[in-house]
């Protein structure tokens, strides 16, 4: 079993090339406007430098396709593998992580040398068909290393905001665009039948190994909101006393609020009577119409007690979503917050589910250090659905499950509602 | 909707009755071998002392049942409403629960007083048939009261545990037994379908509210083994690298591994090349015919990668179960042990699940502070099955879900592998 | 070099035995109004059971007396040399010190029954003259077994107030006595020459080893206050923004203010209109005239700032003291707390100086456990001088030196003012 | 009264605006190997970057000087205010100290601007004599802003080695030198009668506040070692289990060591039977005759008491030090590192007291925010004294007094022996 579970290889090599040429130059363009400075800076360890992503994500093409499966390859400098693995235990021994912004060297330049060296050396051993691996296993490692570096494209987005968070300079990353005047639609109801359904990968393309076995699922039937919940209406909760009414809360939950003085989402402050939030468009006045970002699962959870409904389940949410376009506000907008009302199932916020990550019945991580992906992250940690803003839109699937610890909130999260029909 | 969801009363007043002049005399009986120092024991935050335990129970009565329902009533003191209400926030404000050991105050014998005081209350009320209540929704109050007792009885015998062993004398709490010789058996696996199947509690007895809705879900077809893990087989596991193989631990729980540096169950140390262990009968060898005991999930989940098996999902457990007599080594025993090899699915250790405590689909809390019971608790605790050692036996049934955090060992923990077939 | 450095030795054995029986007396008198839960309860690592402190001063007199030098002595239980020693490295392993209050074995009784069996050997072996020691040895250390005894009944006193004072019960310990209706009175000056003078201690009695050479100082000339700091001044700086004002704090004072929100003495709050306070009488209006209780270094030294003061240096107190009679309210007038204007350098509250706890010029700490003393706490202590509410007279003496972290409360701490002349 | 107190004001302004220009391009020459990523390196809290030290004293020279007395100044940019105030309350809100490390903007060449900006402004007002100010209070403002600069030239240096230090690469920050061959000499003693002499300031050139007022003290005869301690005398200390033997350790300094694993000096660790530390020249063999470096105090006072002797008292240092020339290692030398016997009291490392850092007596702190340079810090630290090898020799007088928590080890910190005749 691999990790691209019984894919079906009718992607010829050329169409991973191009897939590997898009996403390396996507990860340069992000990186454009920053300063050597910005691009060294951690502000927590779930963070990591803009700097580090871009090489940690270049090791993984290193380690795992050009180390063991390119004759004569010369990494760039041996002392690499250990800066830039992040927690590949089977890799070897890895640099700290909440020291990973004291890595004043190597250089921004530096990087991006090592970023070239290991672009051309992949790029020269396919064309010179060089590789000791069978083409479908190239193939695959390529696609993955890949997703991976668009995975990492969404932190590097993420950490960057949260890092600059912590500058009285409050510095805009993009040039500020006018704010939509979207008018605030009320939310409507969709319904679902459930039922004896199937999800999960089904693996006809690239998938992560957590995305399956595909599954049978018995579901009652339920219905979701047309659309996420909005700043409105977070406004609405926080003004009916939403955190200062314990019997809202988890029992956890509370005492997260209470430890750490949350009184409204991350980045959220008042004004002038007015609320604001921080951006990677700089300060902007929320937009009422957004939907609402920056919640952890306890707030969200909360959220949906108070509105009487509750949020949906992962099996849910990917029933209803799998026969949809998957379409609306991803990474490539350039806009790298939510933007307004879009009837959907899609973009903007990643989406709380109240289902723990776990493993699908059946499921075995692959061998080897590739195989530490997803699997050891299964405990204590809540499943996402339907990308956000600052997700490479080719990183999507129906499928495909993120997943955060509860308290999190620097990911571009948000929430949907759902009930019972 | 009640917490005991469509039940049928069948049962006359005087079977609740009876269930509570058992219960309350049971909970005496524990804390005879008990001084007055003893009493008062709170090692962690987690724990309660002993006089906490019977103090709260009887509040339970008084305030959910005495004070609203009993016209005339004259609490014993005013004072033990904040004294002993541990977290139902509905019910007012509550003595911060880390500080209990420090109660001297009331005494042990304050707190004996104040039991029989609310028991002659209660016993009068019902002879006099003065409650303020109709009959079944007293009935389903009181034995909502029984069985909040008897899940303290369990936490008053795991928590004594806890405090003892930070005494040097290592004191026996009760008269120790002659160990069992008892052979080691190899386990067996035994098959089930699985299929589209219905769990949860079915309505016709008391149930927490968390145990429903009754509903469906589909298995696939697996296997449980006919008994837990033995304490020969996790010193297999330890002899065999176990607690320094980061590869078999979840991220997390290898985390806490370290920073608590566990290379055993909890209350083992090893003395002249043998195992030894604290229990309530005082320090003993470790039993290898025994189950396992204390053992966090975190190392429950490595143990099962370990053996190249899985923890069972609570749908597997109660499936497999609902079928079979409730048989096995409970609290009523005397042993507060486990004790050796007992095939079946009950009893000696409740069992480690991979899942998640999370509602069941349709699942509300009932109104009111009781609501408070078992919902708040839905986010990062596992689900564990089967009773132990210290549960009494009328506690429980094929659907009752105990839950505890991934890191805690203090409680009766142990677990039983799982396969696919 | 010996801990009663050139003592004189004119007391003869039956003195010292006198002090003996009184000292005894004087811990079970102590002792008296606790339940046997009371004897347990330790409420933070730096303070221990009243049980604990009982036992301890007992271990004190077998450890370096009994056992060594009385031939045939049988300890009651080997064990109690683990659980009962405090910080005596070289006396052997301890038990954990923030665990004391969870030995509710060896019970109150036990421990009193230990306090017979050593003072029944120890009298018995003076009897017949049967220690393996000098006479002036054995005076020697039983004298500092004594005293030893004192510091700790001191601290069983403040250990058990703030104990207690976690108990929302707030249980009076002794009877409340009427507060006396006395008169604020206006502070005064008292001015002293300085010059080139001597202090510590002058070895013609018992004293620790810390007090020791006595050693020349010179003092510009300086003033004192007559009395020291009250409950009515505090407010006074309480109401003029004392806890608010950062420019009045020392840097570290103000951090440890701003975690702990400190905004008052140790157990004050404010209850229509009027502040309150726990006193081991129980609940109390503050009395204006009283020396205020309970402050931290930072607090004094921020208040003294405030009122265009300063603390005064050890050596300022005790040149002042030394002439003047020991007379003042101390643990023997049975009020637990400071009851009011008393002129005089003596009594009610220990004064912070501005002293770092130091080693005098030539300062040695003797060889062996007892050398343990002092010594080893010379690092980041402040100083205090004249004894408080709840110190045993008889432990006082010019020379003596208390010392205590800056931010430390739960002792009867105070202060007085000084100036420059 | 001012930080110049009683200066007699001979020096001409051209002098001071000599020091000036000399400072400010020094500050400039130990910025020029950083790149701009390391300006911006912050490894703890109690560090700061490269770049907020080239910034902060700059802001000092703009708030204190050209603010309030340069007519018609025009701040580069009023947000540096509330970036680059360090702690001084008076002026203004703060950037939080811990996240200083997080302002990758401005950048280091925002910084450099703003560093010509001001010198720009201050030399051109000298020029045009355009201040508000008199020109004694004028050359004493700018007097102070070069000593606060040297200050901060030191911990630049010093915080730059902590951050590196956490970079597996390990760079150097100057071109490594050949390790001097040096015999390892025997120390000597130095007697010193002692008496009734006078320490502290004497008013005739720049000292800060804390140094004065000059005082009578009475010190006994005593002596003191004519160097440092080594390296090659702390391996001793090491193997003869100086680490590991309680008894030479206060006990606060031996829960230091065990909760942070100390068994060397910081920076050090062994390889292949062989101990080498990381220095600003990269990585390198312990030099034996080199003295001890990064030792905390706890570390300094157990030595002392390891070897028979103890540390000297600041004023045993000052009295003996007052007559003897400012000669040894200072940051002029470009080594960075102690290197190698040299006689003598000055140089190569700090060398700790056993003096708490308190006021001298009839000490006032000047008014207003600068006031706050030394007084607020007057607890819980520890007196050191003599430079070191990353102190600008400027800066230095035998009335200096430089401070350190007892714990901190980052600071060129070592320590000379003393003893009582």
């Amino acid at each position: 079993m691999t990790l691209l579970d019984e894919r079906t290889h009718e992607a010829p090599l050329s169409a991973v090339t191009d897939l590997f040429d898009r996403v390396r130059a996507q990860t340069l363009a992000l990186a454009a406007p920053l300063s050597p400075e910005d691009m060294g800076l951690q502000s927590m360890e779930d963070a990591s430098p803009p700097k580090w992503h871009m090489a940690h994500t270049t090791w993984f093409f290193e380690e795992f396709i050009l180390k063991p499966s390119l004759p004569g390859y010369q990494p760039r400098d041996d002392r690499f593998a250990v800066l830039f693995n992040s927690y590949y235990v089977q890799a070897g021994p890895r640099h700290t992580r909440s020291r990973r912004g004291l890595l004043s060297r190597p250089s921004a330049t530096d990087v991006l040398d090592y970023r070239s060296h290991v672009e051309d050396a992949l790029r020269e051993g396919v064309a010179r068909n060089a590789f000791s691996l069978e083409q479908d296993k190239l193939e695959e490692l390529i696609t993955l290393g890949c997703h991976h570096e668009m995975q990492h494209q969404e932190l590097l987005v993420t950490d960057l905001l949260h890092a600059f968070s912590f500058n009285p300079l409050l510095p805009a990353y993009v040039e500020p665009k006018p704010a939509p005047v979207s008018a605030v639609e009320t939310a409507e109801w969709v319904s679902y039948d459930g039922g004896l359904l199937e999800i999960g990968h089904d693996g006809t393309a690239f998938a992560y190994d957590c995305e399956g076995p595909r599954h049978k699922v018995w579901l009652e039937p339920y219905r979701l909101a047309d659309r996420p919940v909005t700043n409105g209406e977070w406004i609405a909760f926080m003004e009916d006393g939403g955190y200062s009414t314990q019997t809202l809360w988890l029992m956890e939950g509370w005492a997260v609020r209470e430890k750490n003085g949350w009184d409204s989402p991350l980045y959220w402050w008042q004004q002038d009577g007015q609320w604001w939030t921080y951006t990677l468009q700089g300060p902007r006045p929320v937009d009422l119409a957004a939907p609402v970002v920056h919640v952890s699962y306890y707030e969200a959870e909360a959220f949906a007690r108070w509105a009487g409904c509750r949020l949906p389940t992962e099996a849910e949410w990917e029933a209803a979503a799998e026969p949809t376009p998957i379409e609306g506000n991803f990474l490539e907008s350039g806009a790298f917050q939510p933007v307004g009302r879009r009837p959907g199932l899609w973009g903007d916020v990643w989406q709380w589910t109240s289902s723990a990550f776990s493993p699908y019945p059946g499921f075995r991580p692959p061998e080897g250090a590739i195989g530490e992906y997803n699997g050891k992250f299964m405990v204590n940690q809540m499943v996402l659905r339907g990308g956000s803003c600052a997700t490479p839109k080719e990183q999507l699937r129906s499928s495909y499950r993120t997943f955060f610890y509860p308290h999190q909130r620097w990911q571009m999260l948000g929430l949907r509602l759902a009930g019972d029909q």
